[in-house]
């Protein structure tokens, strides 16, 4: 039988123990990481989640220790009593924490056996990521996985004082809500007191957080569980976490302000770097001319360069077709690439391309003498002169081309640069670049349903200055959004709200929605904002995506105590499951599957 | 069209401004509480949500500002500018936090209109429950809920601080997870990717929180929102708060101790109110036998008396039958009841066993010369004389007694003892005892199921002392569980878990589980015990009923932003509600309510 705690107390975390507690009486308590067995002595590394410090066995001064210290194994749980020593010199261990001390053990207790994990307990382990995350629970015991879980805590630590410093209040809003028609899809939760009807899980708090300003709290802030029922990609969870927020009698520069302090304080707090403020910001035309996208990377050059006015009239029927039909041309200079990259690496650049639906990539090599191009026969000397100068192109380097219409040239460049960022080793890994992208359109048209549609949400401002083209020109319309952009990614967004019912009632109508449709959508939030509605906004951070880049990790699951896979299963519960009929019964549902076990 | 903020910023929340900013050009903005128009002057109360202060709108000094401020009405929202001055003494309003002072307006925006109201927004309006739930953010912008959330806020907020403080991260757990068979009904979500299966939303984290001390991460918190598909009680919602955690290489001292520094931590830091450490402690026969109850209120007297002894050979029947059959006989002196009430109020008193199973209640009301009661007859005047000396009678007190099984006697008298304090008005609501209840039995027999069972949960550990009575005596067994009591209410409890494999299954035995259905009902917590679980116990917490109890409420609703009435549904978003067949199909599921209309 396990042995108990009783009359013993932990003094210590394994690396709490320096040399200054050397000669101390210690109980240290954990796992066994390794046991080794050298003639009189045994030496067992035990590890708790602070690491791992060596624990002696000796044969002589104790051999009925010794004895029970034989029988452990990997991942036993032990109790040890002991007098802190410092090693010999020649015994110091200078990668480990604790390399220059060790216990000489005087009691041992066996808290635990355990059987032989089906992995071995170590920092960069190669298992099967299947088998790691069935066994989780042993998987978690791994020295990444308790250091990004800490910093995930910390990190909800550092939110949660910083906004309540800054006058926040954090409200639960309700997981049992209602479905909304707009957005994604929702899980649902059938009722066994209202047959027939049904719960949805909040895909965010969006119209709850806005109620609240509506009900005069000014600031609200909630660290809180989001669910969509989406076609998984690997960095989505169907449950992901959300750093919430919304405040009242504010404009976008003060939202700005209070989320930029708390991301310089996350920053400064978690790995000691200093972000600046004010970050960096961009509007979403100039991010997307330059960088090819609206959440772009700036941590390396490579901008795209638009040279559709030098080729509009060329004789180059590609280049000319795109720009006739209101599309562009734009090249990216790989500065060095030309003598760097093999004919087959080029080719495979333009795979990329057309990945993102782009009908080909053209490109030249610019070389002391002239150039190596299949397309330079089909433009004159002053077209490629003036290509050159405006790329500022040098022997050496690879100019590359897409002519389309802007949405694909912007996306197919977008990510060729993202790539030959990667290839050229122009990314530094060490480096964090914040910034604001602003000046979103506020529509964006449905080619599907043939009407414009809202690109963040229905209750996002437009900008004072463009309201006037919401009916004569909705395209041209910007709203009051912002994203926040770390390293490429989107780790967080929001907006001005609407507050005025009469320009609601106009952005209804552009979305093609009547009063009667957008009654029956957003019923009971239209009903609150006739009472007296502030202006107010806020954003929402990506918890998961934020915790990841300042782990430095680009698996989301490295970053989540119990993730779910691509199929939205968990490996270790088997979730989602199959119920008892009676359960179902009580909920007045059936499944419309024949044979379950098939499912 | 509603005003904008541009060129306007707030300079104070209305009550932030004190008589020190007299002469200062302030901005304010908020909700108007209030409008008085006294000739050439307006008076405005504008509300925000740290109060109210008085705007002076003056047509002398600004005829147009006056004549604006002539339209606007109940929960207009505004700014305004204006200087801050001193009242004349005259005009002082003790009764205001800034009844001092007042703004005298030079600017004035309407940033939004309102309807009137379906209720006055004050803090003791009495409108239908029913209607305040439907506008429940209109409901919310009275101050009392406006304190009762920031209460919360904070509640949660020292919670995270003090276990942040003592070494717990907070990590979360999933809200998708597996059906558990044993406790309360689950709430169930479909999958859409696998057919026929479902998630089951968490009971508690209790499983995942065991797993994480398996992972090694020695103490784990998180606040955490819950779910259980219950029948539900005026103060139970489907989904509730918990503040849940777990702590490995500790016992039942090391979770009590930390605890109480919690809780000690938290009346400072909300109520001032200091509560000594360590706090009292009542085994669970102790509250049982002196309370009748084992979540006790000790904030006044009226202790259980045991008279069996005196009454075991009586001549009153009930009395000695009971004894006889194992009961026992018991009693309350209602200390000078017996001169202050009625027959009538007596008899009443009687129907309130009824209500707890007893068969009837039987009295005696102590006079100067000798006694009032029905069943004096029955008795010795040597047996009446014993009674009177045990529950140290005088002229009159009224005794009340109860004769039945123990179970009965104790839920009777129990719940008598509350009437009776609150009747005789013996209860300080200013008072807040704290106390842990221990020693609970491990096991209660189950007379439908004609089985042991859990009281707790099947992974509570028995007492060491006990360990040996598990198979022989199962009732004798108590356990290593603990609840937190304050003022009656059960705000927590949590326990000591079994660690080892051998007692476990010991333990799965003796309530009638078979290795085999143990593996099937807990399987990859089973799984996980094997490899290496370290001693491990914790707690939860009730976030809702911690709340109330500080916020003084005996109404749950009064801290949750958007609770849900006693059927489970929210009167504001209508959920749940009907949804689209498409989403039904998408889930393989589909519902067995022929006519939704009339669901």
């Amino acid at each position: 039988m396990a042995e108990t705690l009783k009359g013993m107390k932990r003094t210590h975390r394994c690396t709490e123990l320096t040399t200054a507690d050397v000669g101390k009486e210690v109980v240290v308590m954990g796992w066994v990481q390794r046991r080794r067995d050298l003639g009189k002595l045994i030496f067992v590394t035990l590890r708790d989640r602070s690491g791992i410090i060596q624990v002696v066995f000796n044969s002589e001064t104790n051999p009925e220790l010794h004895e029970k210290a034989s029988q452990v194994r990997s991942e036993y749980v032990l109790a040890v009593r002991g007098t802190l020593a410092r090693r010999s010199e020649e015994a110091i261990n200078r990668n480990m924490v604790t390399g220059e001390i060790e216990i000489i053990a005087s009691e041992l207790r066996i808290l635990n056996k355990s059987e032989v994990p089906p992995f071995h307990i170590e920092e960069n382990v190669d298992a099967n990521e299947a088998l790691r995350l069935k066994y989780r629970y042993l998987d978690l015991r791994r020295p990444h996985l308790q250091r990004n879980l800490h910093l995930r805590h910390r990190i909800a630590k550092i939110a949660r004082d910083y906004y309540d410093d800054n006058g926040f209040y954090e409200i639960e809003t309700p997981f049992l809500t209602k479905s909304t028609p707009e957005g994604a899809r929702d899980y649902l939760v059938p009722s066994r007191v209202h047959p027939g009807k049904f719960y949805a899980l909040p895909q965010s708090p969006q119209i709850f957080k806005q109620l609240l300003m509506v009900s005069g709290f000014d600031r609200y802030m909630q660290i809180v569980k989001c669910f969509r029922d989406e076609d998984l990609r690997a960095d989505r969870q169907p449950e992901f976490t959300q750093i919430d927020l919304e405040m009242s009698f504010v404009d976008m520069e003060d939202v700005i302000a209070v989320n930029e302090g708390f991301i310089s304080r996350l920053f400064r707090e978690t790995l000691g770097l200093d972000i600046p403020v004010p970050f960096k910001r961009l509007t979403y035309k100039e991010a997307m001319e330059r960088y090819g996208s609206d959440k772009p990377d700036t941590r390396f050059g490579l901008e795209l360069v638009n040279i559709s006015d030098l080729v509009a009239e060329s004789g180059f029927k590609v280049f000319r077709d795109a720009v006739e039909n209101g599309g562009s041309v734009r090249a990216i200079n790989a500065k060095g690439a030309g003598a760097k990259f093999s004919r087959k690496e080029i080719d495979a650049l333009g795979e990329v391309v057309k990945t993102y639906k782009a009908k080909g990539l053209a490109w030249m090599v610019v070389e002391a003498e002239g150039l190596k191009s299949p397309i330079a026969k089909f433009l004159t000397e002053t077209e490629i002169g003036q290509i050159k100068e405006r790329l500022g192109a040098e022997p050496g380097d690879l100019l590359l081309f897409v002519a389309d219409k802007d949405e694909i040239v912007f996306d197919a460049l977008g990510h060729l640069r993202l790539e030959l960022g990667e290839k050229l080793g122009l990314i530094d890994h060490k480096r964090y670049d914040v910034l604001w992208v602003t000046e979103f359109p506020l529509l964006e048209y449905d080619e599907e349903e043939q009407r414009w549609v809202a690109k963040h949400h229905p209750f996002t401002a437009p900008m004072d200055e463009d309201i006037d083209y919401l009916d004569t020109d909705p395209g041209r319309v910007r709203s009051k959004a912002y994203d926040m952009v770390i390293n490429g990614y989107e780790v967080g967004g929001g907006s001005i709200r609407i507050h005025s019912q009469e320009l609601q009632a106009r952005m209804f109508r552009v979305i093609g929605l009547s009063d009667e449709q957008a009654g029956e959508r957003f019923g009971f939030m239209l009903d609150a904002f006739k009472y007296g509605t502030p202006p107010h906004g806020g954003m929402a951070f990506g918890l998961d995506r934020l915790t990841m880049l300042l782990a430095g990790t680009d698996n989301i699951r490295d970053v989540i105590a119990f993730p779910k896979v691509q199929t939205a299963a968990c490996l270790m519960s088997n979730a989602p499951d199959v119920v008892d009929e009676k359960q179902l019964e009580e909920l007045h549902i059936k499944t419309t599957v024949n044979d379950k076990s098939e499912a």
